[in-house]
């Protein structure tokens, strides 16, 4: 039953790594509190990095900068 | 005042269900708890079916199983 | 599948109301998009009211003026 | 290391109001509660006229009516 | 710098199970997508029963039939 | 109409300071992209030290170390 959102800047991740990160997610609540894999949801959101800010400035601005 | 947000995923949600859905929520919100309509915001968010995971798989892999 | 989470201001809603809502939004994510009630999760918080302002100010300061 | 998310309608605004709100909200933080910028995260999500709603109804509708 | 947020019911999760669940989310987040531990966030909210809804009811009564 | 959620270690924010951020948001929200302050909507949660992490770790064991 647990609900897990995470969010990432959009800088493509695949379909593949997503489910890695939907499977691991899931198994270590499974283990860590036994919560049932059944209803425990995932949500991963993709952020544009012009909408992605940390330090004060998009992480577009970064990128740009080599960071 | 109140605010709400829906997350759903992404699979061909007309803007009229939108709608009702916008309406429905406020309505209950207004009857429940006699909150304001005119203040409360509902949110609604269509995530793609890679991104969306229950049972420790994306939602994707589950449709193409028939689920 | 649809996850809810319901922001409202913690001024004394009951337990009775709370189930109210639960079922009328479940109820409604049924009814216009023909979502599974067994995994619909609906998720409400209660805020403070010093921690939720409107119009530049803080719940708690409106209402002191009756609002 | 706080964390803040600005949910907005999306029409239209630029990169340059992005990181203006950005550089806003960071700056805040580390005025009013002395938080340390180079961790202070900023999200802005851009949602769809249809999917959010006030009042009852979609902002594309008030917006029909020029609200 | 990813941000997840872990909602669970509030049931007795202790302080040590709460790391174990911000050090899996973190390790995971590096592995899967090379992300930077250092400005990974993650945050863990706890819900009463009483304000968690799945199946239509809340939790609290689901927890008194024994499920 | 803007929905502003801020999300902080719980560490002894007063009611002056929240207030603070409430209005320091909403103008900025209205300099910059004209937003009305009457419908602009400010949630701060203020979230334990146990329950955020960073780096891999919660913030109380960084408390603890003195960072």
């Amino acid at each position: 039953m647990p609900f897990v959102n995470i969010k990432i800047t959009n800088e493509g991740v695949s379909a593949d790594q997503k489910a890695e990160l939907i499977k691991g997610v899931t198994d270590l609540l499974a283990t860590v509190l036994g919560k049932n894999p059944a209803t425990t949801v995932v949500v991963i959101e993709e952020v544009d990095t012009d909408n992605w800010g940390i330090g004060g400035e998009a992480v577009t601005k970064r990128r740009k900068r080599g960071q």
